[in-house]
């Protein structure tokens, strides 16, 4: 049985349909479905790149100095760094998470403490500890106020990592407000999901000025491709692309949240602040419902290797209308 | 003083020069003067990006397996991730050689070795160290035959690392070839310098099936922008690139030999099997030899602080003929 660990493998699925792959709908993935239009002709790609202005637009849009700020090829490379740069013990994990948090906390010797977000967000965190806590969260799109926990972690001591991936599909207010107060703080910010640019590859960790120094210490030289921070520097300017990809985003959530809503296969639909829902079939298993929708050549997301989630659980995607009411046909007929 | 560490900073210099980066020549740097052009206007930015079509490249490239390759942002990603996976408490590198090697070693408490290339060749490595070993060498360029060392470290049980990044210049036999009797053999491969691409990171690690998969449980997912993937796959199959890029380097770097040899500022200019010289100045020290460029709008490298050079080493890259012509110019203007 093939699995699709993080969605988004739309060659493998493509190829098990025995379609093309542009014919395949793709919910598994959570990534916006428009991307911005940018220009690559004019990069110069002879020279080392330098970030200056890369650094400088990012510090702008996320309102820090340029200093506070270190850049990654990615989220997950961003993670894994830090993982390897924290000398806490313990990692405490606030799950269902963002699965590649557990494999970086395991590969770097960290005793793992996992907090149920469903059941148990009281849970004590231990004195010292790493806290990771992903807002909005995945795979449900929970955004938290983070006041009380912020307090309470920093009354332990404790080094806190904020993982902001999809915070600019809700608007909600950024941990970044803690860093005059707060010194072992530190807030990953990717364009990933937002932008629709998966293909790009940078990662963002903004903390104190010490702190980003002392990390910078440990990093190579030149980790980001001269394109995609021309990519990036084009697309923080697009302010149409903003306005419109809310709007969209907007219109087919909407969609999305009446066809999941009434289709008697959801035993629960999870209220989203990002653009993607989790759902809990009624009555089959996430790998039946995948198989089911493989005539229609859909791809879900099977979640049941989310902590505390079982097999039933199954994360869709906010694409955009047509996909959808492509996926409501689909549901229609599984009936 | 400013200085010019890694060579190529040609912003920061115009600055100083009061004129436009296009206006300047830029020596310093060791980056093929052409590059293939590469269009991305196809290239989607909205998919995870995956590697099999690059790997698949490479592999048929470099003559190996795709699982016997690992590929990283950059030739100074590979160096860290390396630095940091191998456990030999000592790291011999043959120097002078590029910095980065140094930096890494020292940042995962390696205890440094270093052996002079140009004085004590024959020194015995320690046992069980791990060997860097440039070739052709920077800054001066000499490709080695290495049947002899290969077997002296494989003698002492030393895990090696050859850097391959200017092989492409002079077409010497790769140390590949001796993957397949010695296991603890890493061999690292750059397009940055043949295809003048510094723009684009990607780095290679090429070693036995085994070492690369023990190498890539610690790597994290989705190193490499979709488009610099894009640019690799399309640059490896321009065979007229390469074969103008041979020619056009084999008469420019003819041109620069003839300008070196001639001039009377330059004590020792040493042989070389890649797209640079080093030079030994008869009669000032680098910075003041960068000082009389200024006023030309021409860089080249001080290399004062590589290992066992003095302030007297310049690394003179072989550029296009009109920038050398440049070049000539002011070196008569100097006398």
């Amino acid at each position: 049985m093939t699995t699709y660990g993080h969605g988004g493998d739309v060659n493998g699925f493509a190829q098990r349909c025995g379609c093309a792959p542009e014919e395949v709908v793709d919910l598994s993935s959570n990534i916006n479905f428009i991307t911005p239009s940018v220009d690559f002709s004019s990069v110069p790609l002879n020279a080392y790149p330098t970030y200056e202005r890369l650094t400088e637009a990012l510090a702008e849009y996320y309102r820090v100095n340029p200093d506070e700020m270190e850049l990654f090829n990615g989220g997950s490379s961003a993670i894994f760094s830090l993982l390897r740069f924290f000398d806490n013990p313990t990692c405490t994990i606030y799950s269902p998470a963002y699965l590649e948090y557990r494999k970086a906390s395991h590969l770097y010797g960290k005793k793992i403490a996992l907090i149920d977000r469903f059941e148990a967000m009281d849970t004590e965190v231990e004195e010292n500890s790493l806290v990771i806590f992903v807002n909005p969260s995945t795979p449900d799109g929970h955004y938290y106020e983070i006041d009380v926990l912020i307090e309470k972690w920093s009354a332990k001591n404790c080094t806190i990592l904020i993982d902001e991936s999809f915070l600019e599909f809700c608007g909600g207010e950024s941990a970044t407000r803690y860093l005059q107060t707060y010194d072992k703080l530190y807030v990953l910010k990717s364009q990933t999901k937002f932008y629709g640019c998966a293909g790009i590859r940078v990662g963002i960790i903004l903390s104190t000025r010490d702190n980003i120094r002392a990390l910078r210490e440990k990093e190579p030289l030149w980790k980001i491709s001269a394109l995609d921070s021309h990519f990036l520097i084009t697309a923080l300017a697009d302010e149409p692309f903003r306005i419109l990809s809310h709007e969209q985003n907007r219109q087919a959530k909407e969609y999305l949240a009446v066809i999941l809503g009434s289709s008697p296969l959801f035993e629960q639909v999870f209220e989203s602040d990002a653009n993607f829902f989790l759902v809990h079939l009624a009555s089959m298993s996430a790998t039946e419902f995948q198989e089911k929708l493989l005539p229609h050549r859909i791809m879900v997301r099977d979640c049941s290797n989310f902590d505390f989630l079982d097999e039933r659980y199954v994360r869709i995607a906010v694409k955009d209308i047509k996909s959808l009411m492509r996926f409501e046909g689909a549901l229609c007929s599984l009936r």
